[in-house]
């Protein structure tokens, strides 16, 4: 499997720069025959775009996506499904000064350290704008997963932002508008926790041993840019506990989601932490900068969730005679 | 990429079952010309070892392994190295109570729904022995790194452990006999958390977008067994820093080993929590149980990092012309 | 490996319907730092386009092709090239016709039987119209190939077209215009031989014991929609000669291009048999009717030759410590 | 998918030097719950083994496989299988002159030149030994084939053995063994063509564009040791037909057994032609060698196609949502 893919039996190929012509995904292994929803696709787009929010970036790119491939009349072909997204707002030259100036703590040195050659406008493939060919496929890989199971479904918030903590069900804690507003014009930044829960996941999922689903979900999140930890039911703190008081029927049944590896169909919690943006400062405070990148993680995460289960329930076919 | 395999270029394939006959492992990728140091081997397998300490599981079996091929006169020849130990205190009398009993918090019944056919004795591939595969072809993967760098070193150290916390550079925290002692004698298991620090890799190592070191790293640890939570530098506290005070100079230079999914060749940590072993109370008295698996975790982890190095140490000979 | 991908370190993966919006093809595997030479892609696309000969098919399609991602400044990146080409003139209505009665030899109603979804309009990936993205992928295979190794060149020649047997160095025997014009008025077709020769190919390419370099050029060659045979060096007849001839010094210098399924160096050749093609009679005598093929599968069967050679040659990379 | 695999989703991994402790086999992806009939394994080692025919190769050595994983109670667990033949006849001393002499024809030199450390006992992986694996592997193959589709059976004949046409429907011509035992007094070769047929293939296997069950089919059989060439119907001399001719539907329907890449259903037939053995002259008369591998080799052949197929019944399960 390629750097640039995600997947197995059902594969995401990312591609793009982040100022080059366009950035698209191909989705192989989708099975013939299914409905293709543009509005999902839409949606994810919605909420992933810049400036969606009054207090994030302002890079206001219209998102308009092309389905070159794969579907015809309204379902997929069992071919291979190519998605193009043109970069319509370009703005090289803002990033001209960064060719011999790379940013602190972004990856443009480390890029040009690595490869002989690199694009060195506003990040090339490690800016976040690679993250549209991962929701677009999550979106049809969201479409496999409910097609398959009707009543699967994932959710996220952000339960912790900076100093605040959502003790609600809504997407943010009460009073991220202020902090964001205040840190943009400060230049500060923040970071947190994003908590993801599968609903009612399809049973028997995740394939010993090396492909836990588990350990798919964690390398799923893990390869989004900012992600720097991933635990399962709290358990950093909780693995803390004895073993009988981990174990107790009444309060383990929390943790029941895997087991061996494998999906059991009860829901499915992991906890992800996302360090602060590091353009700070002055730099953070210029137009095109986002105090904070979790509201626009939020579906990227998401969609990462639907590729590892998609996935997952294909292989789950090979599973017996 | 199989369920069984770790690693793309550097690829192991862990076969067997905890009762069967044998458990094995075979490595492709490893080049040809490679020397073999066999007490690497023998030291992981003795780490390893049920019974290795006096107060963890009795199941003292003798782990011989036999390099069946891609080994000549000391040195690799290019080709698969197929190494196997035979399974010679099987016992399995002792586990054909579970084959209508599955084991609370153990994963035979989730193999039992998730398979047409399942071997019930002792776990089959959902047993810990399973990870006798992971240290051999993780000892092959050492070698490799360390003769691409002489420089690079991965210690590790429990650095909690329940109610310890190990304010040392040893292996585990003060107390740890007594009350891993006392568990054993009341039927308590305990958990923790695994400290990890790669020292000198390899720098420019990690692959985007996908296959980014952390990535990488994170799902090669949460492959394993009790793994529910990694995290980098400490990341699930940090993050909840102020970005002006997450990448202040002065202090992130501990945050540095990875920029952009790529090694900077500056030390990388990370920190696993594993969860307290499932066979509590009554049944955990008995003798071959630990109450604790994070010992004889420690070079399950530790061959699992090298795996990935060792992979990513191919995949970086591929990035330029 | 996907259906749709081609190779293993420098893979393509080819997506497109024939009357679809677009065709393309992702390269991925390309190291940073090649230098990218758009004219090799262009004589590729001029010589496998309908249309270039007056006799062959006349859906003269202008072919051009757009980069939409992997190359900056002239030169690869190292990330993943995505090039796609539109369809202009689809003229899907004639096909219209096709959808409740696929035509004879074709491979309509194949993929209706195992899909349960296609597109009827002209072939949708059954189109020869797919080996765009082959041609292209090449393209840059051979630019791979030739910035490794100066010397290596692929040539291509139709041997024997129908009755007739090409005795020259041209790309077609005496009297092929004769034989397709007639052909075309009438409603016949004709199949035929092609025979490649690498001149000059690196050493020491191909991997045992799978992945043998006559393997992979073979399976490339019979992934191509006509190809019904390929042999090494006139294999068919002359392996019925007694061993002491096959193998005498003296004359079995022209079968060591590839020994133990490893290159020699020296120049390999190979011969592919391709049907005639199955549109005949009145359908044939229609405007994009080809009556042979062979004349544009010359690009082709060279592309995919050289796809082998830049995979191979980065496999190679790997052998050694 | 690594140089010693064969296969995507049913898959072999081969291992094991000629002259090393054992020759083995993994097989990944075999569906839980498939009846392990060990006849059918013996049955292709006893036609595989040296020895098997008076007038063929001399090194009898008693092929006794051990089944060390992935079966339990007859059945197979749906996890990795591996199966060892120890190397018990070794006698490595025969070729300790190989080392500095590698022999004409062999891939001794080429396997030196590659790689930098070799074995050079008995040609290493590239000896026909290491065909064992494959029939072992194959025979896995075979039993899923069949307990898919009770009609789908694979026969082999050697249809051409030098001079020799073979006109029965007998394994190898008449005239065989005079042929053979004179050509083993003489020091002579043979090499020739072996029919491959497929009776009653499951239809609809085969995934275009580059999984064609053509194209896997050739790939098969061209990754053997001496083959090198591979037709389907006899088209080295059919495609010289006019098209008319050739897809006249009288005629045609011999042709029919795959369309577009994709099996019909039809009976498949494919010719392969392979060389003489190389080992001519006096080194020839000597014991361990075969003046003809062609009888031996048919089982070779015959597993190598039932992996193909139990490859793409595999996938044919994902072609549909």
């Amino acid at each position: 499997m390629m750097p640039n893919e995600f997947g197995q039996l059902f594969k995401i190929t990312s591609f793009g720069e982040s100022h080059g012509k366009a950035i698209g995904v191909v989705i192989q292994g989708c099975p013939s025959g299914l409905k293709v929803d543009e509005s999902i696709i839409n949606n994810y787009l919605q909420r992933r775009r810049p400036g969606s929010l009054p207090w994030v970036s302002s890079r206001n790119e219209p998102e308009n996506f092309e389905i070159l491939s794969g579907v015809f009349e309204g379902k997929t072909l069992g071919t291979p499904i190519a998605v193009t997204v043109y970069n319509t707002n370009q703005k090289s030259k803002d990033y001209d000064y960064i060719k011999d100036n790379p940013r602190v703590g972004h990856a443009d040195d480390m890029w040009k350290n690595k490869f002989s050659h690199t694009d060195h406008r506003g990040g090339g493939r490690s800016s976040g704008r690679e993250t549209l060919s991962r929701v677009i496929g999550g979106a049809f890989a969201e479409m496999l997963v409910k097609q398959s199971s009707s009543n699967t479904k994932i959710i996220t918030k952000i339960s912790k932002l900076g100093p605040l903590i959502n003790t609600t069900d809504e997407a943010y804690p009460v009073g991220t508008e202020e902090l964001l507003t205040t840190a943009k014009e400060t230049g500060e930044s923040y970071g947190g926790h994003i908590s993801l829960t599968i609903i009612n996941p399809v049973k028997n999922l995740g394939q010993p041993v090396f492909k836990k689903i588990k350990s798919e979900l964690t390398s799923a999140m893990m390869s989004i840019g900012a992600v720097v930890g991933v635990e399962f039911e709290g358990s950093f703190v909780n693995v803390l506990k004895k073993g009988t008081e981990f174990h107790d029927s009444a309060t383990s049944k929390k943790y029941s989601g895997i087991r061996g590896g494998i999906s059991t169909g009860e829901d499915i919690n992991l906890t992800i932490a996302m360090k602060p943006t590091s353009s700070i400062k002055d730099t953070a405070k210029q137009g095109r900068h986002d105090p904070c990148i979790l509201i626009r993680a939020l579906p990227v995460v998401e969609t990462m969730a639907y590729l590892v289960l998609a996935d997952q329930i294909l292989w789950s076919r090979l599973d017996n005679i």
